[in-house]
């Protein structure tokens, strides 16, 4: 496939996850914009675009994993040094939007760093968004200019049908994940269950009930983020106490935090797919996670909104 | 008890529940405002705000409730209104937050009403937002200014604790309301389920499945919004046929549109337990609908507030 | 007459008038845009864009007539759904605007509504309003996007040229309208006169006296605005009890609310002539009352702001 | 009277009209603010303020008179100043706006400066307008913060009440005047008429005509503004050679630029009334020009505000 | 050279330096915008575009010299009315910037009015900014569009090295200088010194010293502004008592307010070399001043703007 | 000293410098606001703000020294967190104002992070800035709210004075410098220098001059920031190199980064001294290193901003 992209377009990578922008530039068949961003001495970004811009519809890829803020502040600059170079639009990918969990005010005088992020964004000078499965949807609200969220089940869901699992049944680890399930459930065309996990007493521990039936079954947990990787790794052991036949985990953002690949390692999962939105450094890639890329959707995305074309296609 | 407010407080009501705030007002032993809201031959809003408000801070009373654009608009003139007459600030008090079910873009090109409806309020001049569990909690984030999400959980709770039912399950209707099940489930300590509802293939019946033992149990389902009750009415319906004992149904904002209140009636709902967010008129109050009210509970936020007192005991 | 109009141009309608500006499509040989402008069960407003617009230029038609309130919401939502679809430009065409009277503080503590409405509208993402007689010029400065602003006095005067009256005159019903009447009475080449009303104690009625020689002679009555009709009807009323041969009035926004097209009709006002810049219904349609359309001027304007070329012509 | 205005009040004036803000101090019995408004070597405005600010409450008094791009400078500069001091709020007292007869786009390409002036106040930091007479009432929309216009109107209207004049009638010079007119002739319970001016042909002269009966009566002219004296000196000189007995003449804002003071002095106008809202040098003070000071209605505009006291009373 | 300019280019000049702005335009091989920039009778400036600018790319060419509160609001004026007018983008030229002088609190209580006019000229409705020889680089950073800064210290450094001075070297007047003196000297090849002027107690008179071997040497003195010329004039006459062969001095932009020309004339200076970046009337043109013309370089940098090239190799 | 500060004030610290706060809260006899600043498991910042703040005047104290993207976020957290709960001002106090020296384009595409950060600042809440030696004074232009910059030169100056040193000559080691050296050479009565570094071809190496006369004198070397010491240490051993009796280095903001430490124990430095506005590891407080206080200062300032008394006697 050939795309056609002018000579307005130019596509950036920051520091968080070049990989993948070399994969979608080379999907595109573009070079990368030349830009170094690097350190100071004292640790402050530096960033020098090694190309001229003037009148580009510029494309800068980011993830805003951990380090969190080094990789926001990155970004934020990145779309200073682009204004005042006069670009034409500010096009920000963000395959994993950080921050995402902090979306709403769970308890009293509590920031909502997600909205944050946004205004910061906007404030800087970014036009356009281009996201995937963010932690709550009602995050496209936070911002005030257009919000493409692309979708990391159909890729997941491939991977499940291509498998071909029997007796297979979707379980959501957490309340919060029900949709996500129904949905990989439906699309699978297999039954659905979930985990309830609740503390009776506050000094009492915390109790696990599986709510539908697992037993024999090929369970497929599917969650937006793995983190700490606490909660799955808990529910595969409970599921297969409880009968189940295997554990599959799959996410989207792949975060892996701490001790999370070794709990992972020691859960009775099978298999974790994950996407890169996030990268993954070499000692975090272990036998059990199998990584399948989200380039070739965002390249094909980020044709469309440059040839101004309609991306529904590509989420619906 | 007796509240201390000073001189400098003012409480207005709109026309989308004057009932309620005149409750509240009473709590709170202050006058109403002194306003007209009236409308013009053509139907345009007229607002005549008939005593000094000068230096004041005002807090105006408005659900956005239907009519939303009539109520939304109100509102916003309202705060025009006030603004231009040189107040000090204006909390605006929204018990039901309407346009709250459109905060993402589930499908292309959908607004998003419920972040447009936060930016009016914020562009008009409204300095403060008090507002009872929005639908998500995200919308929190759609707004710069402080809101201060009061919660109508610990109201229902009460209602069934003082009720005593035996053999009680908490059951979601819908994937998106577990995190409120599981809430009240613990907190009446109960186990929990929820209703598994999906279309196989796009030209058979939708399939209904529940998830968790009902059996010989009494049922209650909560929800934040009941709108045309066609779900929670198939719900309860469905869980009867399934041999549940009894159903009781509740929510804090009583939309109660169309065919809901004889939906509601016809079904095999036993009590629907509801707040006054939303001002419900006579010929809407049936035997089966129980209104408990929210004014002690805003009372108290308002006042709280207006002495900057922290609000967390409110919500906790 | 045949328009270039690209493939980038989207014309879309809303509810208030969509007779107009299929009218204005089939003058620019355009098709309409698709959506669905309906209403979920509670009356809340739902928009569905059906048709891909990024990157379009896009002109949306919509008075804010009667029901103003919701025919703003309409709009302000159509803008937010466009906005985040990645349009280019969206350009408001707003054949009449509502809440216009609206424009100043005229006693204490009232708002200026006309005002808040062109701040909605540039909050929500306006950028470029098409209008025709505002009720005061100086609502193009309650914004601070570039506003066209097209006059019906042209299409008007043609109807009286065209008639040919003799011994005629120009007679403004109010003080605010004297301009307008001046400017009439100028292209027709006759004099001009004005009905002072006042009240010289609070509790005496209310004086009418004709200023200028109406003896005998075709009365033109021009307004901006018909609303109620109550002072036009007594103004023709007057001037025939003075000796007027006969009374014609026109306007360019015929609101005609309330008892306003039984009030023309019993009134001395021998015919009516108005713009469809307000759709009126059919039970409005009485033998009195001539329509004339603005769909060629407006359909002209568009096309002129598509393509870049001065509106002036369309307006001087 | 005294005034009890607090520590926290300071009034500074810039240099359009120091002697009104002194007259003002005096009669508030405060000291005026310290500070000076110079120029450097080139130019440019100097301010420094001399004593400090912190949290004050600030009242700064300019009119935007002639030389206006200065004027206007100095103004906003002086609210930088007093921003970046930590002012609490800032209180801007214009008692003459200038540029406001450029309140619309008269024809293409034209900007609308007032609004243009509205906001650069604003963004420089202006928290509340104090004005008087704006041009059109509309312009008070052209602001997002409260805007209090206070009227000339009874200041006028006492003098003329005070001189007694018999077979009095007061005429519009022009179409835009009618409402004040109307208003003053309400106030003094006699007649009203108004001057019809307009070129029939565009190479014709233009023909005046006066509607209304003026025979031998003492004709009272009002308008806002009175700048080249051009249309008022005609319009006296039209009314005597149609048999007024004598010609008063009576504005708020005495701009008199250019030839003004020369054409008033030759025309048939026996006395002209006017305020200092703008100051009016030594040379311009005829004996035909009566002044009347507004700084009794700004002295108590002023402590209303700060006492926050209504002012409705100040202007209704 | 042939400019390729193409049709939406529009290039308007204002008060300020019409010359400069023709000897632009003919550099560039365009016709200069056509438009009025007048006064009122009272002063007020009066702007009429009186071409179509619907859909253009303009220039605007104005220093903010003195008059400088004219020459800012009439730059302001003109965007307000292009704005207005639906252009595309508004690029503001401003050879001279003035008010640059005033970028920091120096002392308490003060504006910063460059940074004041950042403010104004972009809530107008600037959209970028071309400009020379910023008093400090910082104001680049007043701005959030983008700011192209020239420089003119190629043009008189060429004139140096076409002048082929022996045994120059280049001396600061003042600390603020070191920076641009070091350049020149560096690209001179020649060494460079300072002078240190200070006070040592308030009561005694201010002591001059020469930091660094001017004897028997050529002095080149380089400023960028030179307004009264009482720093540059005095450190001449010290430098040439001290033994300095011979003083020329050069800026970019000339001021030279008040008695700055016969201060130069009866100075030490030989030579003084300036740029045209502020219209220098004839009475100001001395045998002593040499204007250099900036023409070709804002020429090449609006070329370079307008079709998206880089403008780097302008000013490095 | 006994400071009155009431009960809306709020001090807290965020993790830059937490001793330096402990120091004010100290000197001020007030408490540390109670807060947990810590991080998620993926590094995400969490702030939890464990006491009520509605409607205090909050101060927050950091400086955005390195990890500086880290500290920066910090900071937008909690004053989002801060805006969300309702206080009355936010107050950030930076001691040193990280990324300042990134305050202009030094050369093309590059970005502003100075003014990115104050924007950022501003955008999240904050409402008022404390700061200390800003880079460039210009940078207070950055922002739109009040800024009140402290100065550490009275601090290093009583240092200097109080050592009594005699035949001492202050030399500012680079051009940027060359005012604040002046200012200290002034207050202690001493003459100038300054250093002239420069490269004369791109392949040659840079020759450094001393410009002034160092020979047997004691030279005190004055900064604003110490960085990496390249520069401070290579003029301090060019200068004993040439004569220089002994060498002192002092500054404000001891950043200190890489081999800052090493290099200027190895180098010809006698004694530096710096202020705590950075807070310095142990690791890092070397023999030749003296650390002087800047809390009484902040301590001062923030009680004076607090009770609206003029800051100015703190740095004139």
């Amino acid at each position: 496939m050939a795309y056609q992209l002018g000579t307005n377009f130019k596509l950036f990578t920051l520091n968080s996850n070049p990989e993948l922008t070399q994969e979608i530039a080379d999907l595109l068949g573009c070079e990368m914009g030349k830009s170094a961003i690097t350190h100071f001495s004292d640790g402050e970004v530096q960033i020098h675009i090694q190309e001229s811009v003037r009148g580009a519809d510029v494309y800068v890829v980011q993830s805003t994993s951990q380090p969190g803020s080094e990789h926001v502040m990155e970004l934020l600059i990145m779309i200073d040094a682009l204004k005042r170079a006069s670009v034409k639009t500010i096009n920000v990918v963000i395959p994993y939007y950080g921050y995402a969990r902090q979306d709403r005010k769970a308890s009293s005088r509590e920031p909502i760093t997600a909205k944050l992020v946004a205004n910061m964004l906007e404030k800087a000078g970014a036009t356009h968004v281009i996201t995937m499965d963010l932690h709550a949807p009602q995050i496209q609200g936070f911002f005030n200019i257009p919000v493409d969220q692309l979708l990391g089940g159909k890729i997941l869901e491939k991977h499940f049908l291509d498998k071909g699992l029997t007796d297979a049944i979707v379980v959501a680890p957490d309340n919060g994940g029900l949709g996500r399930a129904r949905k990989l459930a439906s699309h699978l065309d297999v039954p659905i269950g979930f985990i309830d996990k609740r503390r009776m007493h506050p000094d009492e521990p915390e109790t696990v009930n599986i709510v539908g039936d697992i037993k024999g079954k090929n369970v497929i947990i599917i969650v937006d983020i793995i983190d700490t990787a606490t909660t799955i790794s808990l529910a595969a052991n409970v599921l297969v106490e409880n009968g189940a036949k295997a554990v599959y985990a799959c996410c989207t953002h792949a975060v892996l935090s701490g001790q999370a690949v070794q709990r992972i390692q020691d859960s009775a999962i099978t298999e974790l797919v994950v996407t890169n939105t996030i990268y993954l450094p070499e000692e975090k890639r272990t036998s059990k996670i199998n990584i399948l890329s989200v380039a070739p959707l965002l390249a094909e995305a980020i044709e469309h909104v440059h040839n101004e074309k309609p991306v529904t296609p590509l989420f619906e």
